[in-house]
């Protein structure tokens, strides 16, 4: 499509790099920026921006922060001694939704995969061993992997086990079963059959 | 949904405001602007910005332009004496793609809506008014209206023929019919009653 302006097509060629937008969304968003008030467009712009330069990772479980240690790794009101091992931020903000966990997180920013070139040394899995041998911020008696049950999230928490075992600490995983509400007859087989394996008492 | 971070928290907040972009597809956009290069997460802040700094509005026919008076109206090479008058800078786009349209244009900038608050002030009438009166860029010889055939686009095309006809200009308004590769079957009533009555020779 042929753009009345280089200024609109150029930012419609930046919006339309936004996971899952085209370049009709973006046009449409592009128009709906210059049909608003300017500083909302601005605003907007600024936010983008600040991403940049205001964002900080943890230094110690590697999660998205506006300080060097992010709130969770550094609130006394968490128990430090668990650490559950997930694969990104998104999930540490699902797991933060449930309000079930008061343990500490620790993000490998992605799971081994070879085919994506993804390997042990593009991860976060170093800084793990040392958090376990260390101790940082605290003692660590349990590690928790929740990781996704894909290939290259179960090679990944093969690995973490074998390099997590000699160091003595307790390695758990998240239950995997029936969705509390769903249907067994809509249950795919290798779920259900699982789910049945490691069933548990009854209250 | 509890964010780590107030930098993150206020980016998805802002691209939640595009249209359609509710606040996971935004804190979708919002992490992967963090993974992907600075540079380019700069790039696209910087576009949106120049949205509210570079855009101009042609001051003939109100179409978006880089410069003071837009390509089409400053072209030798389009044909000066029609004006094709359309509700939006979309609708340009939309024409212009079809590469069947020689002359210029005239964006009112929406329609008449007492529903909405949109009067007759709010929409560019009198600069069109005055076209067709001086002959701005030239002479004026054919208005063609292709508003929306809903009752606001249908009010304002009314409104519009009673202002030109005076003038002494030409007034048409683009064929409507059966779209091409319709079944007349699927077709909606009032289409397909038109297009009987508005028949045209076969060839």
């Amino acid at each position: 499509m042929e753009l009345p302006s280089n200024t609109l097509a150029n930012a419609v060629e930046h919006l339309s790099t936004l996971p899952g937008v085209g370049k009709r969304s973006a046009l449409r968003f592009a128009l709906h920026l210059l049909k608003q008030p300017a500083d909302e467009t601005l605003h907007l712009a600024d936010s983008i921006h600040r991403l940049t330069t205001d964002i900080h990772y943890c230094h110690i479980c590697h999660c998205l922060s506006d300080t060097d240690t992010c709130p969770i790794c550094s609130s006394p009101k968490r128990n430090q001694s668990i650490v559950c091992v997930v694969e990104n931020v998104q999930d540490v903000m699902a797991i933060e939704n449930t309000q079930q966990y008061q343990g500490l997180y620790h993000v490998l920013g992605g799971v081994i995969s070879p085919i994506d070139g993804i390997g042990i040394r593009d991860l976060n899995i170093d800084s793990l061993i040392q958090r376990v041998q260390q101790g940082i911020p605290s003692p660590v008696d349990e590690v928790i992997l929740a990781l996704p049950t894909t290939m290259e999230g179960d090679t990944t928490s093969f690995y973490l086990n074998k390099q997590l075992l000699p160091l003595g600490v307790r390695i758990t995983t998240i239950a995997r079963g029936i969705a509390i509400g769903d249907n067994l007859e809509y249950a795919d087989e290798i779920t259900l059959g699982r789910s049945i394996i490691n069933r548990i008492p009854f209250a």
